[in-house]
């Protein structure tokens, strides 16, 4: 009985036309050739690095670098994992070295200081030349953040079979840097905790895939995580449990394991809604909280939200905001402002009487709480940062021109934004929500279906368009954009499946913006790649979800829809 | 500044208002009254074995009892844990004593037989008796599977705050036993591979909830998982690697597991379809490999189907089949038979030569297929199982009157193949697959949405009637049910949160099938006992999803859409 494969004869094909490929690298950079020659990485590699004065955080990051060289071990994504490849490795040169330099007049910071710096002041960019003759590979770049990038890319194209660690597609010149500045991943703490442990490793996988910006939406109307050293009376009484809170502690980690991960942090406390939770410890500064149905009054349980208009509150919120704003190191933080219930202030006798008694419309009395606040952040040296509702739903004149913007009702959202002149990170729902399509949590709603149905695959979001609907003068307004979860039906248990790989897609998204030779990222080029991005988080301790059966990964274009 | 929590003085009243409940019971036990009284558990609690000639894996489960209650510590879902609880419970009694007897005249058996009984011969009855005076609990059954479901119910009953280990509901006086003889949870271990540990703690979780059918899945066109004694090639071909499959060792490593935990293993090898990966060692056993589009021969890529016309394909899958059977302890065994795609048949020049030269009809040629494979399990003890299409889709003569059908295309089908006099363990797609909803993984289909959109919620999974459109008569068909894990977008990394606590809701329709008062099953109701499920699983070290924000966790009812 013969036992040849024909899938093993159909998997030779594949890997041969896929030879010259970049399978491995997430983002694609921007500039990049490749060869064809087997290259074996010396079991004694080193990483030089040739920057007078380097920071600890450089020394860090190749450190790191070298532990996943030594450890990823991941086999090629082919049908027998690159027992294939035995004979081309054979003869294959060895390399022994990789070094790090500056371009020449580089200022020396620590990768942190980069990463922290103004959208206008960071350098990501890099070269790194892989030769296949075994000399030493290079790795250049204007700051030690671009630095940090060429060693994650680096780190991106080696497999394992065996007992060699190798690639096939030397030698490598790349030369690279994002297409949008801003790469964000987005993270609700408030509707579900999430231990530091969980967001450490939710860093880690970001800066595998160049992701620059932790949006943390710390707190909402459910629970307040975070310690505030001037109100405590906040954590004591609105976090789910003393446990279930950011100490400051715990905040200093995690911006110094983000810092050193090239990962900027822009924190937010979302206002003058989702603050129900504040009630908690100071009842007489929420409205709505105890109204019945909750559903006239927000948007999801429980309802209640700041009393803006009353001086006290405004007086509150913005010394809260201030006093939180002030111990993080970004240049970024947001003041959310999505999803303003009115009728709980038209049915709050407290707010309506002021409001009333004074004169005051709604609209004037959120400028000037807005004023106020953002005032505030601006004297810390703040951008503030704000939900499309606070440009779209009101007139605002309290704006700064430098406040940005983040859309997410809808993609078709972003134009009027652009038209009033506002800078833009991209988070649609429709597109980069993480949490569509889980069903409904509301309780007694058996028939209820998830309100931004459908589940958003990886390959869907991908297709987005960051420019669409903008006209040429209005492009540079979009910074970037992220993917982000919603914690209604997410914990630590079903973090790491329900993000990953999904998020890689508004990563190479907003870095790469198109593929090298210039033409539009494609999902099915994309899919083999995003795979290997996969599989390759797995060999660090990641729990990335299956995108498809095993049998797919292994056989690159054979699970597409008309093959 | 006044901090009193509105919210607290509200869980004080939905506290009180539940504190004549069964929060912590699932499923829901038949008969039931609970008392209104605190009861501590000793620090030196004992469970004693009152049962002559006891095996050993009821010593093992009383053990295994034990732990939980030591370990668990799971704090009372309400805001504070249980803080308010302190008082109630400082002048309770202390219960130290359970006692485990069988009832006159029973016969002892492992918990392990037992559980692999024919259906008829089981018996899961039970009856806990709990006092509120801290004289000993007593637990009598009619088995040591009976045993074994009263250990898991007393389990439930028990919060942890501080020091003390209690329940506020004492007296318990519980009859119980399941309304449906079979209650499983359905893995799919081809598309994705699962580690032995996975599907361990998969056990574990169906155990604590009375699941009693592991219904194994374990090949499929993807990947052949399964070492074969007597067919070796079919792993060493066709699993993903090496490492990649259930040794002999490993199937007497979940076998055993699983008895000990009350739980019969049903496995299915699926044919004549789903078999393409059969082709990987016996390319001339399988039709439309290599064809292309795969799409024409089948559901999801990879094509690929037995010949099972030919005489030695149906001999080559009878002794195949016959030998898996053999080893397997339980009287059920499935031969799958779902979605054979016939132009596979038609296009394949030898199988079209062979029906068309010998003058038989796909359907013959397929009754004479199942009465080989049924008749050689018959031979060997089993019950054969099938998917409805063997019943619905062709005309068989060959299917023994004990078939057991699956359902699954529709919750709709259940009628037909009750007029058919077939046996039903329903598992509807509509309700009971968990993989639906999860969007498209088929490359190339950035548009595509998952075939059985929308996430099946638990709260709708929960709205199941096993009986809907059925004569009075038809009734007693049902055997009952299952929920089922299609592992396309599945693996270890998200294996329990995409389960758990889900697959709970088919475990109380199938064994409660009604509240203790006779009242239909009621999701409202049943959520805040679910989410006790869902925390105590949680403190046992699995990763069960988070239903909703914990706010409303710790608040029955008040996340209900009409709060």
């Amino acid at each position: 009985m013969a036992r040849t494969s024909p899938f093993g004869l159909l998997v030779l094909f594949v890997g041969l036309a896929l030879s010259n490929g970049v399978l491995a690298l997430w983002p694609i950079p921007r500039n990049l050739t490749t060869g064809s020659t087997a290259l074996k990485l010396s079991p004694a590699f080193t990483i030089q690095v040739d920057v007078p004065n380097a920071p600890s955080d450089l020394y860090d990051a190749v450190g790191q670098a070298k532990q996943y060289l030594e450890n990823d071990k991941l086999g090629r994504l082919v049908v027998g994992r690159g027992a294939n490849d035995t004979t081309a490795v054979q003869g294959a040169k060895t390399i022994s070295t990789l070094t790090l330099s500056l371009e020449e007049g580089a200022t020396v910071n620590s990768i942190t200081d980069e990463a922290r710096a103004k959208f206008e002041d960071r350098s990501e960019e890099y070269q790194l030349t892989i030769p296949d003759d075994g000399s030493a590979a290079t790795l250049v770049a204007n700051s030690t953040l671009g630095l940090y990038r060429g060693l994650t890319t680096f780190g991106q194209i080696w497999y394992t079979y065996g007992a060699d660690t190798y690639t096939l597609e030397a030698p490598f010149d790349i030369t690279d840097s994002p297409a949008y500045p801003y790469r964000g991943l987005g993270l609700d703490t408030s509707r579900n905790y999430f231990p530091v442990q969980s967001i450490l490793r939710t860093l880690d996988a970001m800066s595998w895939v160049k992701i620059n910006t932790f949006h943390w939406h710390i707190t909402d109307s459910q629970s307040w995580p975070l310690e505030v050293a001037e109100y405590p009376e906040l954590a004591q009484y609105g976090a789910y449990s003393a446990q279930d809170v950011y100490t400051e502690q715990d905040i200093q980690q995690i911006l110094s394991y983000a810092g050193a991960r090239g990962i900027d942090v822009l924190l937010e406390i979302d206002t003058p809604g989702h603050t129900a939770i504040i009630g908690t410890a100071y009842p007489e500064y929420v409205a709505c909280m105890t109204e019945s149905p909750w559903s006239t009054y927000a948007n999801e349980p429980p309802a209640g939200q700041l009393r803006f208009p009353l001086p006290e509150v405004r007086n509150f919120t913005t010394n809260l905001l201030a006093s939180i704003a002030k111990t993080m190191p970004s240049y970024y933080f947001s003041t959310g402002g999505d999803e303003l219930n009115l009728p709980c202030y038209t049915d709050d006798p407290i707010t309506s009487g002021y409001l009333n008694s004074t004169g005051t419309t709604i609209n004037d009395a959120l400028d000037e709480f807005t004023n106020s606040t953002h005032s505030a952040l601006i004297g810390l040296g703040k951008t503030p940062v704000v939900w499309e509702e606070m440009v779209l739903d009101f007139n605002l004149t309290s704006l700064s021109d430098e406040t940005i913007v983040m859309t997410w009702i809808s993609s078709a959202d972003a134009a009027a934004i652009a038209d009033k002149g506002f800078r833009i990170v991209q988070a649609p729902s429709n597109y980069f929500y993480l949490d569509c399509g889980a069903g409904e949590w509301i309780g007694d709603d058996p028939a209820g279906n998830s309100w931004c149905d459908p589940f958003k695959t990886w390959q869907y979001a991908y297709t987005y368009d960051p420019l669409a609907n903008l006209t040429t003068a209005q492009q540079s307004l979009v910074l970037g954009g992220e993917q982000i979860l919603w914690t209604e039906q997410s914990g630590p248990e079903n973090l790491e499946p329900i993000v990953w790989p999904r998020a890689a897609a508004s990563a190479e998204i907003f870095w790469s913006a198109a593929q090298p030779g210039g033409a539009p990222l494609n999902g099915t080029e994309a899919l083999p790649r995003l795979q290997d991005v996969r599989y390759r988080m797995v060999q660090r301790g990641l729990n990335p979800i299956q995108l498809q059966p095993q049998w797919c990964a292994l056989r690159p274009y054979e699970c597409d829809l008309y093959a």
